[in-house]
């Protein structure tokens, strides 16, 4: 047993190793995209090539096969954070390993140019010039899945890479109650008074719309003192390392609601990661459990909190105080109902909470579509039109602002999409099983008191990290599996009494 | 001759990765210093030891080893650059290759503690407390130089990590007219009508104060495209990747030079490194020649420049309009003698122009004088008060504003001290070239017109990065070796005009 310790004590050292260079790189990216200046640009993407490629070496290496081989022999002796810091990072292994390096390394190239094109097929709405690209990179992750396999659908295992255990099965059941449901109550607020949200649109100083946000930050319990706040043009949260988790926003003078809804967002991911486990930290294991657990987090503070009634009982007088003239004739019913308004409309990123998942649907079933065969690339745009307007009434003008607005499939990012509702589908279980547990919630809430809040979530989710899979943590959360319900019954209640209907 | 190109390809790509490394290194380090929350300290030690490791390993590799060897044996065929950069990088590994690997590491465990113990030191006025671990740091120098060997005296050998082929005889000689001639002129400003600078401690609003440095920055030619500029409690500039040199400074409401003159000379080491040749991109010689030389930068910009009165011609009309009622009753000429008082003090880091250099000397002398065992540790405390009697004609009450005042010994630091002077007394030999080629010099400053100047420094200094040692540089730009009496000249020309003596 002495040599084995050996070995996981210097498993456990090579690990760290890893993750120090991911915080170095997380770190160097914050940077990039928020302090970096102009001419340092080029540079930087070599610093960042250089330390990813050598975490890349690391986590195929033949010393890490090594380790994996010798300490799955003795797994049963192993503590449970040890256990799944080995699964976690065998499977990366052996998905890796599966794949010959002059075929990923083409791979990537092929990524890098296409990201590029699309930036400019997207600035001139040229879908012809993306379709090869976008085309090649759909074999690629055609012959990745010949060389991984797949139980059920080939899509499961894109899915499973940024939601384990999900599957098109599962999926498809969540989304389909999911989207009668929306469909129909959309049908019913477009005949209902429209709201006038125009308020949102008044001037409001940036400085103030600054202080604002770093109050509702410290007052819902986002650590300032082990993260900050930041400007850059795409807002987003980034863990460095224990300790250090931040987030982003950007400010408009013209719009109050990207900054305030972009920084409660933010600061839902931020403080899953700040509320990691102490008994994770230098593994793989001090991260999120997934991207949809990650995005069920920031959408719970973002709509389910920071949307609704008591929320602005509590802060709305103060946002009045900080913008006496803009916000003097309106209500706080009012501005309630303003920041609520659901509307169909063409870019996901602007979506409303309602809408925001028939936008995730329609590239869900695209993505289905090109992976089984069933769609080919070069449709997709008559795809996207028809199915924009099956699902929500409308066409976009343009490819530029239909089937081109999103970067992801220009970086291979197939299988992300779905992350996004399934975030939408986990924060409203998690907040029906909350509220059984606290039935104070919404006028706690409405006193400003989110200590409760916070302790529930990090009991349930945040301090497992990546200890547990999603499945694991919904299921111990809410002692239920994944149902869409929780989230139906939500946006029925709220839209309801939002449009009086 | 195709297996040495290969070998050159290797190596080059191999340096491309340590200069990667370092760049990163570099960006963890200002992140720590000017944007990292409180929490995330500790963490941050453990990324940049990390990399610091990896960066120290890669220099002292067998694969190093092996390049340097086979490399050396083809020196003549290859361009200059790669010989000198092999030349630099054999030095650090010949250098560290002499060190067993447990004594290095037992060094570097000691001064890391040994920096915990000054600073308490420092802050309880306790030199016993500090004095075991100086003591035995002094031993590992002596230990490391007998590893070494050196010619001439002892010092010379750490000298020579900071200032390639400096030299106790040549260091003396230029200490010696220096120091006689600096004592000469203090005494003689001492019995001169004393400087009113008073109107530097009124109050300027923080904000205006930047406004005015980055004006300053713009004129002068620091590139903000290709750095940017912070705030942190030490001001420095660092070097991330071409394209992206940073400088930092403080702002105080109650004392303008702090920003200021910190801006102009953080920018002069800046401005070097942007101007540094993209040939040498990638490699070691991305960097200044030496400490010296990097002080001599900073020092002119800082003091041969800003402190001058051409410089306040253009520029004070601006300062006068940023604070009207600061400066409504300051003249140009009571404003440039303010910012030109010369006065002993206690603290090197507040020095002013003309007192810095004896700073300098008598840690010098202190650490000749430990080195080559004519000095002992348990006496410096009272070294230091009788040679501060003697240079400055003043004495610190207690000794953290005397021997405890300085970080360097406690991180192992000797032979580093003697840049700073070294730095001033290359500065003015660089301006006296400078001035004989460009005879408009102070009419140019005056109308704010400093690309020639920069021109000039890109010439003869910048661009070589540290392709060409110190000595070669002076040399060049200069046409004669070092010499102190450029120095003396323009210090003498300065305080006498200044001082009406």
């Amino acid at each position: 047993m002495a040599a084995i310790e050996e070995q996981i004590q210097s498993f456990r050292e090579y690990v760290r190793r890893m993750i120090d260079y991911k915080s170095a790189i997380a770190l160097l990216g914050w940077d990039a995209r928020t302090k970096l200046p102009r001419k340092g640009v080029e540079a930087r993407s070599q610093v960042i090539g250089t330390l990813s490629t050598e975490y890349f070496s690391m986590s195929t290496s033949n010393t890490m096969g090594d380790y994996l081989t010798t300490l799955l022999v003795h797994e049963q002796d192993l503590d449970p954070v040890l256990q799944r810091t080995i699964e976690v990072l065998k499977k990366d292994f052996d998905r890796m390993s599966k794949i010959q390096v002059d075929r990923y390394e083409k791979f990537i190239v092929l990524t890098n140019t296409a990201q590029t094109v699309w930036e400019e097929a997207k600035a001139t709405n040229d879908f012809a010039m993306f379709e090869p690209y976008l085309a090649s990179i759909v074999d690629f992750q055609k012959e990745f899945i010949g060389y991984w396999g797949y139980e059920g659908h080939p899509y499961n295992t894109l899915l499973d890479a940024f939601e384990p255990d999900m599957t098109v099965d599962i999926l498809d059941q969540l989304f389909a109650g999911l989207r009668q449901d929306t469909v129909a109550l959309l049908s019913e607020i477009e005949k209902a008074q429209p709201i006038d949200d125009t308020v949102l649109s008044r001037h409001f100083d940036v400085e103030r719309q600054r202080e604002f946000c770093q109050h509702v930050l410290r007052k819902i319990g986002y650590d300032l003192e082990a993260g900050r706040l930041d400007e850059s043009g795409h807002p987003f949260a980034t863990g460095i390392a224990p300790g250090d988790v931040r987030i982003t926003t950007r400010f408009l003078a013209d719009f109050l609601s990207t900054s305030i809804f972009g920084v409660i967002h933010e600061s839902g991911h931020a403080m899953y990661e700040q509320a990691i486990g102490e008994n994770l930290r230098s593994t793989p294991l001090h991260d999120g459990a997934s991207m949809g657990i990650h995005e069920s987090q920031s959408r719970f503070w973002e709509n389910i909190v920071g949307r609704s009634y008591a929320f602005w009982q509590y802060f709305y007088g103060d946002l009045q105080k900080m913008f006496p003239e803009q916000l003097a004739d309106i209500t706080l019913d009012q501005f309630h109902r303003a920041i609520n308004v659901a509307k169909p409309s063409l870019i996901r990123t602007e979506a409303d909470e309602l809408t925001y998942n028939l936008h995730i649907m329609i590239r869900y079933e695209i993505e289905k579509g090109l992976i089984d065969g069933s769609m080919a690339v070069h449709d997709l745009p008559q795809i996207w039109r028809s199915k924009m307007k099956e699902y929500l009434g409308i066409e976009p003008p343009n490819d530029a602002e239909g089937v081109l607005q999103d970067i992801h499939w220009s970086t291979g990012d197939f299988g992300y999409f779905p992350s996004y509702s399934l975030g939408n589908i986990y924060s409203a279980q998690l907040a029906h099983a909350m509220q059984k547990e606290l039935p104070d919630f919404d006028a706690m809430i409405a006193r400003g008191e989110f200590a409760p809040i916070a302790t529930w979530l990090k009991q349930h989710i945040h301090q497992h990290g990546r200890l547990l899979t999603p499945k694991q943590l919904i299921e111990k959360a809410t002692h239920e599996p994944s149902d869409a319900k929780y989230l139906v019954a939500y946006l029925n209640d709220k839209y309801r009494t939002v449009y009086g209907i």
